[in-house]
């Protein structure tokens, strides 16, 4: 198995003397910072989250800040969303589309103030993006990249948890809903929210000195309720349906083709970056579909395919797979394909030619659970 | 050691299959693709660059393709160099920077046609930049990532190796310049450059079904030179002073901190990204330079050490080194640095605390060799 090379170029969360304590065995480069991936046993890392809390080095989810009198004004801008109603402590998943509606990240947005804002973003330097427009229209504002880390905190049993260290804030909060407060001495957002469907929050650490205390202290807290490591899980995210973008995206996809089309406002007066665009779009229905797909019952169980897939029907090519995994939960092979629309729309049965021999597995709506 | 985790989100290169069969054994992530590092002895592969002629899959080197009427235009308007007498066929270094004069890559920009540039890029999304300026700008141009993928052969031998298969072009082509040419029936642009001080060549192929093809077809006919795979290699660029953007730089490093003056034409009409705020970096001076270190003879031979240290003064922090290395040529161990302007303009020893205690070293120019 390969070795991944460490160089000033790959840069490390705070969390990371934190991980490798823990026993982290794999990683994965995320917006140029390491993110683990496994601490060496995934099916115990997947009973963690759906049975009760793990804890989640996510610092690779960068913050894009957005501070200054067009703060709101260049938010709406980037974000193919509605935000007028937006208020202060709330949350909402955007999509930042380009010019020609494609879609370039799909970050959560965080208003913390009325000139101040982030975009909790995947992998993609949305920095340069914000910047280019911000300055070439003249806007009066300043973006940055603030020393801001996420720590996830999952599963059913997270709430019990931080209500230990957060009191009742942590119960009250609704999902996307945040507030600016402290654990002791350490400055957090304290979030609702996380890359899983099995409840729990992210803590936005903002200030990276203190990694190490912050990990330490949720790990000694969460002992009575048996945390232990984990990071993002690929077979709860594919049964969960949550999107990986640049992993179930193409370059060339829209939010419409990337399941996000409840989060993109065509009919608004609000003027954002791509609208005319994914206004025709949306008028002409989306040329392909983020879909799930349940594969036959003698589909071999683990097909550890962490690559793209072509999808055919009758053997003519309709798509690509982006994640085929065996769902512990039902006991069957499963995946996330961007299929044609026509496809995904009739639930027509499709092939795929894996090392096993060809397998046959049918569109599914996502979640699967 | 950890391992890498495979994903769909990064991608992998048309030599992957290749460099596996050369027995690849690092990788990092660079611009959201596989990069091999090392096939396993990094000596061997730094003796074959230097008296020999290595292979490099360096197609993390993507392409950002101008193309159409305003292809020039925006080509200068990204770049902080005048370009006003470029040619086709020219490749030229060039620091793309953002409005406020900080350094966002260090591409090669290759002019292929009068309404055709590549930006040949380092580690940061700029087609996400190039984008978001031409369509605020309302430029005529269309900007893509065109399916291009760099080969580099490097190494004394490297020019006998090429000649034998593209003639007298690969002895005739002047440093930086190229000519699109075909090898059989794979279309590449065959470019005297590459990511060392050795000589060679990079083929940008314009077609990745013919990876493998490519690189076999070189490998075959390099028997005689005793070719053997490798990576653009660590000691070798420190000797040589070879900027690794990203590594070597910091957010907010400028292209005069960053060793790139000459390249950054302040007295000039063109109008570019970044002017104003360069000439007065420029009238007032860097407050660092990029330099070598020249540590004491009795320092660890191997210091192996891929992470950022601090430097300091007599106890004051003066900046931060970005490569600690041995040198094989010079049998000292070197570094390279960004400090305080005055520190390297007046050759100050300085201090570093590693692992094996307090190590004394002094700026010294680059390149070492």
């Amino acid at each position: 198995v390969p070795q991944i090379t460490f160089s000033p170029r790959i840069r490390k969360s705070p969390f990371y003397e934190a991980t490798v304590r823990d026993g982290v065995t794999d990683f994965t480069v995320y917006n140029k910072m390491l993110m683990p991936t496994s601490f060496g046993d995934l099916r115990s890392e997947y009973d963690r989250l759906l049975g009760g809390v793990a804890m989640w080095d996510v610092s690779v989810e960068r913050q894009i800040q957005l501070l200054g009198p067009d703060a709101a004004k260049l938010a709406q801008y980037l974000s193919s969303r509605d935000l007028t109603n937006m208020v202060i402590g709330q949350g909402k998943y955007v999509a930042m589309c380009d010019h020609d509606g494609r879609i370039l990240n799909d970050p959560i947005l965080l208003k913390l103030a009325e000139d101040r804002f982030w975009f909790s973003i995947a992998d993609s330097d949305m920095l340069l993006w914000c910047r280019a427009v911000a300055s070439e229209r003249g806007f009066e504002v300043h973006v940055s990249e603030p020393d801001v880390s996420p720590l996830a905190v999952q599963g059913p049993l997270a709430e019990d948890l931080l209500a230990d260290l957060f009191g009742d804030l942590a119960r009250q909060l609704k999902y996307f809903w945040f507030e600016e407060t402290h654990l002791g001495d350490i400055p957090v957002v304290l979030c609702r929210s996380g890359w899983s469907k099995q409840g729990g929050f992210e803590l936005f650490l903002q200030d990276g000195s203190y990694g190490d205390e912050l990990y330490e202290k949720i790990k000694t807290v969460g002992q009575k309720y048996n945390i232990g490591p984990g990071a993002p899980n690929h077979v709860e995210r594919v049964e969960s349906g949550l999107l990986s973008w640049g992993g179930d995206t193409t370059p060339d996809s829209n939010p419409f083709e990337a399941g996000m089309a409840r989060f993109v406002d065509t009919d608004t007066r609000v003027d954002y970056i791509g609208k005319d665009a994914l206004q025709k779009i949306a008028s002409a229905g989306p040329r392909r579909l983020l879909t799930g797909l349940l594969f036959d019952a003698n589909a071999p169980s683990e097909w550890p395919l962490p690559e793209r897939m072509p999808v055919t029907k009758d053997g003519t090519p309709v798509g690509t797979t982006s994640a085929i995994v065996h769902s512990h939960r039902l006991n069957r092979t499963i995946g996330m394909a961007q299929l044609e629309r026509s496809i995904v729309e009739a639930g027509s049965a499709v092939e795929l030619a894996g090392p096993d021999g060809v397998q046959r597995a049918t569109p599914h709506p996502l979640p699967f659970l």
